[in-house]
């Protein structure tokens, strides 16, 4: 296969043959802004979706999880809004998000168990139904190939629209397309620290193949990324497959070309996290096992001192080696190495720590990584074969100032 | 008993009978400001202490628990350090905190294996013995009741000196008291929590109970404040109980007169925390049991979105909720209950959320309450018998500040 991506939300042309989009602003955020998005398959589609693990879930997720579980097959559309997350709103925000299929439904001449819904914004108000009806109304009426207008709709502390597309071409000529949005920004954890995502393809999957696909691929993106460590209630991220491409696909060969989407987008939410100033590449290696490996880079990228120090440019080592100490998994210092690089996908460059120790290391050829945009952190625990990378930032300022006074 | 509280660091008068301290400047902190602290017995002494669970120890850690492993009395006297950890300094990190307890050793008479060492500060940067020896020097020299002295000398990003006591008369009439000191400030994790801290008593207890006395005090006091989750490498609490009083005690009725002192240094830190601006009390009851509501607790506590919506006075109730749904534990929000009021130790003023969603409340009684410097929160899971009480704080710009800037 060869594949080609594109790394901007700028997007000319249709790039997911039979799926049609639109952003709109129906006045949830109180602004012209846009506000809500709806995505439609002139073609029923398989869907597959991986849901927070929060027992706290907002009633879109109740509802999408209990409509996949009837169904894996003949969906046509996503209505998703902002500002509102209809999450701990009892029944009433049960019957709001089955009404807001409703309406998406009876807009597009389907029935209400052929759409699924995502909400995200302030936890605990209810749904302003007339405005997601105008939302619906506008949206259904403004249907085309205006991914960026989609992707901002969504956005809620995001500072930039998130999508990513690739197309492969098959050895015998045939192709298919991967697309998708994402929004992110805060209450990104270490597992399905998503928020929201939509992903649609051209490509004919199974629903087994689909839900696998996506699960395979959201290990190694959606939960590779931590922003604060903090776990939505509304997280989803939902697959539609609508086969118009023709080319059939089983899970693994699918999830190579779903793989770079939701890396793109997955990262793109730890690049505009709240307050970030830098993108930090954690490698463990040497862990016992993947998941040992998995909670020691979690506790690194998790540890508000950690986080600080990185904000600050400081090479402060002594912090992620006692946030590995106090992962509660196996962890000795006298075994590990530390290492950093400037930028991303790079070698490493200097050890900072080896034998229980400080390696002998140049301070300005620290600090002058540690300032860079991007930095790469390489642990290894010295111990096993285990190893995982996460995707993290560091806390700033701005991310006190957002959530200081932003209600979420 | 009677028991008599003295709130304050400033004492006029030797509270335990036959100790002595002394808080001096040695230069560790490249200023005349106080580094450098003694705590003497002039009666040899039952030892007790408890220390990390951070896998990666500081030499005077595991210097300090392997002489308690060897003999738990005929113990002298505790120095401390501040400004450097002793942490990831591997054998020389060891040497050198042998060395520091057989300088103080030789100072004062005894032998080194009658001395315990606490260190604090920056990790991986190795003791300035020379500095460490004028610290024993002039310390040795300046012992006295100057418990304030001592209580300034240990402190790093601390704001205020930390220190409590306690006078207990018996229905005998006679007398006994408690003192200590404690320095906080960052990497204060739910579980041993306390930096460091040193307590003396002129009680008579066994090796046994004086162990079992700190270790059920620190339970509700120590292990149950939270300032940003980090563990550090060096916590360590200490006591020495001399005798000096004829007072003989078992473990529970020693650890009565042990708790308000543990109790107020323990918060005190939390008070103290790096950057806070509110004290926070939260209660979680009926949870399944202790343990998972200590779970939820910690994780409303350690969530960085429910730390920023407390500094910025935000009644948000919905990250509480959603913190505690990803406690990993059993939680149903349609069976929860958050409350909250201002202050301390009062009765819940204000009902946020029942039955799964907002109550009905006044949003600005919310927000005076949430604008106060004390608060407490309630929240009742509604399930079972499972209780637990933190202390903890918000997460503001200055804690940014602090741990961006500052090499810990």
């Amino acid at each position: 296969m060869t594949q080609q991506q594109v790394n901007t939300a700028q997007t000319e042309t249709q790039t997911v043959a039979g799926f049609r989009v639109a952003g709109v602003s129906c006045g949830l955020k109180g602004t012209d802004a846009l506000d809500f998005a709806l995505f439609l398959s002139d073609e029923p589609c398989v869907a597959a979706g991986i849901f927070t693990t929060n027992t706290v879930k907002a009633a879109p997720v109740l509802f999408d999880m209990e409509n996949l579980a009837n169904a894996r097959n003949g969906y046509r559309a996503v209505v998703v809004n902002t500002r509102c997350a209809n999450a701990c709103t009892g029944e009433t925000g049960l019957q709001n998000a089955r009404e807001m299929a409703t309406l998406a439904a009876n807009a597009l001449g389907y029935r209400a168990d052929q759409v699924l819904v995502m909400s995200t914004g302030v936890i605990g108000t209810y749904l302003p139904m007339d405005k997601i009806a105008r939302g619906v109304d506008l949206a259904s009426n403004a249907l085309g190939d205006d991914w960026d207008a989609a992707a901002r709709a969504i956005m809620t502390t995001d500072t930039k629209p998130k999508f990513a597309q690739n197309a492969v071409t098959l050895p015998d000529g045939r192709q298919f397309h991967v697309a998708g949005v994402c929004k992110g920004a805060g209450m990104i954890a270490p597992n399905m620290a998503t928020m929201l995502s939509v992903l649609v393809t051209d490509a004919a999957l199974t629903p087994e193949d689909a839900q696998l696909a996506l699960e395979m691929v959201a290990k190694q993106t959606y939960n590779r990324i931590v922003v604060d460590g903090d776990m939505s209630t509304n997280d989803t991220v939902l697959l539609l497959a609508n086969g118009a491409s023709g080319v059939a696909l089983e899970a693994a060969a699918f999830a190579d070309a779903l793989q770079p989407v939701a890396k793109q987008l997955s990262q793109s939410v730890v690049r505009d996290g709240e307050g970030v100033t830098k993108f930090i590449t954690l490698t463990v290696t040497g862990a016992d096992d993947d998941a040992t490996a998995r909670q020691i880079a979690n506790t690194i990228a998790t540890s508000p001192l950690v986080k600080t120090a990185f904000y600050g440019g400081d090479a402060n080592w002594g912090r992620m080696v006692a946030a590995a100490g106090r992962a509660g998994v196996a962890f000795a210092p006298e075994q590990a190495t530390l290492q950093i690089a400037a930028g991303e996908d790079v070698e490493p460059q200097l050890t900072l720590f080896a034998n229980g120790t400080a390696a002998h290391y140049d301070e300005r050829a620290a600090a002058t990584i540690m300032q860079s945009p991007a930095i790469s952190v390489w642990l290894d625990c010295g111990i096993g074969q285990g190893q995982a990378v996460v995707y993290t930032c560091d806390l700033s300022h701005d991310y006190v100032s957002i959530n200081g006074h932003y209600r979420s």
